[in-house]
């Protein structure tokens, strides 16, 4: 029986129909919140305003490999308790080999380090996969996919920057687009079932040039948790990220 | 007009008061829950439970100088804004002399440091009074006191660890009380305002060795979040450690 | 009024004029001289010797991104001062995203960070354009080109090292040739204003391959400051380059 | 007079020969066993073992480029006085431009630094070379030889891991063999001598499928040393190779 | 019943009685030469010389803590399975807290762990006593004795190094004399059972003012595998220890 | 024949002059302008202006060490060609154990390494006499100097900054007096020839509390370079040094 997104169902067997959903044929557009733009004092309430999302994006950060920290395993451990929707954890992390596994472990539907930051991504990846969470790599706005074309069987998901992470403030990334594109002709080309996900300074209005180029999982950050609405927030920008089609 | 702990004037004006009754000769037991054993999902709640503690303790942790990754800056951020008590922030983190500051002008009562990450200890106590805040300075249980003691009047508080920061599950270790005894009696030798605190495994029991032996701020984690009431915690570890001295 | 090289006006306005010939259409061959092979105790007389160059090339080393360790912040400072040259400043430098900027609030025409140290090389190059300066991004002899052609359009100049940096004694490396020339035509077919430069090893021979694939800049160490008259060789090296096309 | 391998010549003449035979034209197939895999308590006669190898493959691993630490220079330096076979090192290290050049000073034929490590890959090679070594480069499965194109003419071998360094019980990453082929077509374009080597989970069968797409020199770890009989075992991997082109 | 040494039970058995000698209160002189001057291509009969020695003493050095890389963890796990002696590892190696564990499973009797790298040295210590082994603390020769006495009782031995570890051909340092002798004053004062190991540049001559000082387990490298006879010259070493008492 | 201050000899003979008065029992008052307060561009003339001056105090910084970065080893060479005054090197860099000893083959008269930084101290120290200079060990405001009393004999010269290095503007460390004065003791308590340095925020008012607590070795900075006539400027802080004993 098919999952009509949002998934009702609890975080783990969402996040296994979240993905299956998209090996049928069509594409199904996702909208995963940054918790970053979220209220911590009220991060339960918080994810309850984003019900109607696909996910709840993670952000770590640990002062090294962006300059800034956020938050870590116990916090994503306490929220994975409390969500209704499945998480998706981006590692801005340094040492990523060390320390994701204890992210699957902890819950995570899918788990994303750096391409940047990884020794040995293609025994992650698969450690990932192991401990039961979709693996996901993501690149920074400068660094290129081609080089690592090679291992995309190895992804559940290739998280493209679109913006530099770390900093706030910053606006989308256009430069990005064509990297976007060849990532999702490659992705095609080979038959692969791995999504895209674009992060960074997505608006109704961005996610189009996005989706254009192939993206069909998008991070929001302000654009939901700013709006008074989140639902409303979410459902415009899906209608923008489909209507580009 | 002296202020009775808890003190209900707001964070700024709370802390303010907190320190200062100190100078006035009377020892004041402190008790400063620490959040790592709130419920991160409900921090404004759990800032409510402690309303009667002294200050909340907040630990930054950076994946580097310990290997645990916690919460940052903007979330320390948040914490300021809804919480009644002052903030008592622990920093965990490398390189302190850059990123210290930071807390201090998000509003934290008292920003302790490592002295075995921070390259420039006396001019980075120097810039978080400069911010406003407290400046604290705190030691590993392996790290000795006597090569600060030059430095103490520029420090308004010395954390001893009582057990390894970063680390879950450990017992308070008694090999840290006499460094707390010779740090208390540097202290009172030289007529300084500064206190001492004390931060891991700290229960009804150990709570009075380490008073015995000269602190006077205690940092506890379950036992307070994991009481069912948490004023009732909170007044018992102050008896205990009143009691003892 | 077009500006004839060299430049009579002040740093800044020259710095400016500097780059605004290059999109008139007509390729102008610069030679820049490496500060490294000046006289250090006599810098300010250095400069002079070289008032028919386009800019001086100022090399700073950290003893980290490379074994050596040159000069910094202060000395460029006070070159800026003195200097009736624009200031084309190479950072051989770990961590350029957050010391660079300081360089191009010191004044200099150019900064020139290395894409292997730069975490965030986009939001890097546009706060140096913010903050006044041209943008610089270097690749070192083994770093490909390719993965930087989606972010020509953030960057002033793209420097293609011809020796490995930080290193005295080496030869031009011939194996780069490929990549200026790569590099060249991904810029010409874009439409690009930014200019190639390269570094290492150019001499009267050497400036004529590396013209012929697609430099227009050229950094000179020796072969300007070991001559006895700079200009003389100055004006040797901007004849073999204008030759070779 | 061409040699039949194995050498009964010294290790540097053998080690001379080994690769002049390549240059000749005939494609050579190459085992070098891993000492990984052999017996460390008796390294002297686990060299003996394996007396019809082409070259013994030293695995020096520091604990921090990959995670587990091996062995170094001293015991490199006393496998090479006892070993008949040449030395084939495999840097599996940090910083090589510093330490490498002391592994071809202490006689090892061929020494294999990774690009991933080396900031000045091209001095780095040229530095073996001069050091009366044979230079090579190694890559971990997710980094791409495209990079390197440019300087493949400065390298006497190419080794492409096969599996992720560092780590036990892994098998071989079929995902590297369009890398091999890319590579070795590159080689074959560009007229050059150097070889494609491949280390990780060659057995009998894989050896076939890392022949096919090009590579001549196989590290064997437990297939040989695991082996009853390791000339046999060598004889078998050899043949399957063979029979593969 | 008590153990003659040599001791000719097994490794394990060995190892207990080893230490155990000691807390009877009889001042028991060992020697533990050290692996680094053994014959590396023939561990197994390497040491059977050693045969009448107390324990084998491996020095594990990584390239980062000392500027040289010796062996490691598979290397010691081989050792452990030959030698019937105890093994006494001494880890010259950055983040011990990571790595030392692995050690004491590998059979080690004791792991001596540095202090300048260890985080957090005093759960280090525990966790090396739970998982079997005794736990030993280095101290450089600079690094003083007086920030760790408050935890000795949590270690059973202390290596005073009395060379720069890391470093070949140097000479007994006397200025480490007065350390020893402070350390072994307060672990007779405190009535605790560690004992003292000195390692670098002992002969006949210095061993005699290792042991005057307080040291009573002695690393002895070229003085004992440098001779023809081991045997006769560990006799040496401990006639001259317990002659100076 | 004793030398008359400003010695007239050359700067090897000078410096070994330099440190032999002081052994003949007269304490010499030295005043060591620091270069970083030179005008960069005119070092060789601004060399000139101090020729009153002990030595010349070169201040090289790595960006890493301290968080600024100064000069190093190509401009200290040069210095060290054209001065008329010994040079005192102080390395605020780290890993002086692999760079120092270059400093002191350029012919630095003494070169200072910081405590905080170096790994093999002592040997450090040994090398950079059998190099020919003078052996000096610096430490910040924040470190003791009891851990390195045992060490004293190594060294020529002890520099204890009496502000946190590598920052501008700041004042002079009253909390760092203490510690000249133990330091000072000790010294004379073993009879040793050490001198002790002090380097910041030295001017006619400060110098005396340094010299009375037992310094008499003085950088300054500002102080000096910052006056109408230098010669004037040193021959104030030595009066004033003078007059404090």
């Amino acid at each position: 029986m098919p999952c009509i997104s949002p998934c009702s169902a609890g975080p783990a067997e969402a996040s296994r129909q979240l993905f299956r959903r998209h090996v049928k044929g069509t594409t199904v557009i996702r909208i995963n919140p940054s918790i970053l733009s979220a209220d911590f004092a009220n991060l339960e309430s918080e994810l309850q305003r984003i019900g109607t999302a696909d996910a709840v994006h993670v952000d770590v950060m640990d002062n090294h490999f962006v300059p800034n920290l956020t938050l870590g395993l116990p916090v994503v451990q306490r929220i994975h308790e409390v969500s209704p929707l499945p998480l998706d954890v981006h590692l801005m992390i340094e040492d990523p080999d060390r320390w994701a596994p204890q992210y699957a472990e902890a819950g995570a539907a899918s788990v994303t380090f750096h391409a940047e930051a990884a020794a040995a991504p293609v025994r992650l990846a698969r450690g990932l996969r192991d401990a039961g969470a979709r693996a996901g790599m993501a690149l920074r706005p400068a660094t290129p996919v081609e080089p690592y074309l090679d291992m995309l069987a190895e992804l559940d998901m290739l998280l493209v920057m679109t913006v530099e992470p770390g900093f706030g403030g910053q606006s989308f990334l256009d430069l990005t687009l064509p990297k976007i594109r060849r990532a999702a002709e490659a992705i095609r080309g080979a038959g692969l079932p791995l999504v895209v996900q674009v992060d960074g300074g997505i608006t109704t209005e961005t996610i189009q040039r996005a989706a254009d180029a192939g993206a069909t999982v998008f991070v929001a950050g302000s654009s939901v948790y700013g709006a008074d609405d989140a639902a409303v927030a979410i459902e415009s920008l899906r209608t923008a990220a489909a209507a580009s089609r």
